[in-house]
């Protein structure tokens, strides 16, 4: 799936909406408790429910390697449930030396046969490149994240370009890798830096956490990041998923996505 | 186990060696194949091997996770194998917001029970503060790693303060977690910069991998890198696990493994 492919579906479904399938146990409705495997007949009733309004799903691995064995099952079974015309982001921020990145790559492009992978840059360019090697597959990179701890470092401002680490990491990894396989995590709770970040990268796609329960601002986003083929995608996780804790959930669920992505519709409208 | 215990280990052993379980399916003896849980089953018998010339254990998650849910099965089982007077390193270099670093935290450390877990810098304070809250764990943070890419962006000077961006790692995270609770990742292949790092870290434990296949020095790293609590676990994966792929595999990663602890101990005498 090429960035052409990937906004072909935006336009088709009106929408840049990620839901994150940050599922957990303590947080699933009770009646779906006794269910042989909870987890992943939460995630499949809120595919079933929310699928129209989105054109991503992005489970957090956290979530599943947390329940051991049988969250590694969990995952395996949602992955083959989303809909293959569905794009699927491993949220994991794996980062580790070329060997060992080849095996996560392996894990998470070949065994579970995601779409794409966050990627912590802090390790330099053979920490990345091995995900790269699959030529149909996207890294997302991490750049300006959407926590308190980005200012820690991320805005730390070089000596020799007077740019900051977290544009250092941009234009570095632009060499590494095309627009085709190449995203950004540009979080939106920064919606202000956005425009700058969309000039030194104005062919990538964004990957857009911090919006809904971390308090980012979709329009402001929109406006500023968008490009001419849309170039984002929009995450919201924990307003979607626990939009009611009841039988409803999954209801409640897609009235959230159904109104993120009348939002979407329009400023796809106002500022493509 | 704080950093005392750990000294007194090595000092009872003569030892600061961590060897990397970076258990390779593909690498494991054609003879132990045919066993139900091969994986395991090699770990359990380089672990009753070298148990004498190790402080610690070090399995790269990477390594079980491209194995699925069966990878999970066998760190576990070799976890709970690992004799608790082994300080145990979980190398899954993980950094994310906080609320999901709690959720690694709670999979490493109270899961499969740890001692420690390496974690990537690039997030900042709140993607780490949630696992010093385990007062009794530690976090191995990622500083200067082994790799070429660790120049990328590691060696980035900060217009501010003049320092590497490694070093305002080091710094930083200094004032989160006291040295019972934190160390550093520092490379090998770097000994020259070691001094330094040491001297910007005076009482901090130091994870240093890629002596052996990586090609560090072991005299050097131990000259410019020990302190009084010694300071040092230096790592060696494959030079030891794959020492032969024969059914002498054991006691071929024995005889390595008492080669590296001849050499602690002598250099323990000489620069401790």
């Amino acid at each position: 799936m090429n960035s052409d492919d990937l906004f072909e579906k935006i336009k088709a479904k009106r929408s840049y909406l990620c839901i994150g399938l940050d599922t957990d146990p303590e947080k699933i409705p009770t009646h779906l408790r006794s269910c042989a495997d909870p987890v992943f007949e939460f995630n499949k009733q809120i595919i079933d429910a929310t699928y129209q309004y989105a054109v991503a799903y992005k489970p957090n691995i956290a979530f599943y390697e947390a329940l051991g064995p049988r969250g590694w099952e969990s995952l395996e079974k949602t992955l083959k449930y989303i809909p293959r015309d569905i794009f699927t982001i491993a949220d994991a921020k794996r980062g580790d030396i070329g060997n060992t990145a080849a095996l996560y790559a392996k894990t998470f492009f070949q065994y579970l046969n995601f779409d794409s992978l966050t990627v912590a840059p802090y390790m330099g360019e053979d920490s990345v490149k091995p995900f790269l090697d699959y030529t149909d597959k996207w890294v997302i990179l991490l750049a300006h994240t959407s926590n308190a701890g980005s200012r820690d470092f991320q805005l730390l401002e070089s000596k020799a370009s007077g740019k900051k680490l977290y544009e250092e990491v941009i234009i570095r990894a632009m060499e590494w890798g095309s627009p085709d396989q190449l995203m950004f995590v540009v979080g939106a709770t920064q919606a202000d830096r956005i425009a700058s970040i969309r000039k030194l990268a104005p062919d990538n796609f964004f990957l857009v956490p911090g919006v809904g329960a971390q308090g980012g601002d979709l329009e402001a986003v929109s406006k500023y990041g968008m490009n001419r083929k849309c170039g984002l995608l929009v995450n919201s996780a924990r307003a979607i998923i626990y939009a009611s804790n009841s039988s409803d959930f999954a209801l409640a669920a897609a009235k959230e996505a159904g109104k993120v992505q009348e939002k979407m519709d329009q400023y796809l409208t106002r500022y493509l």
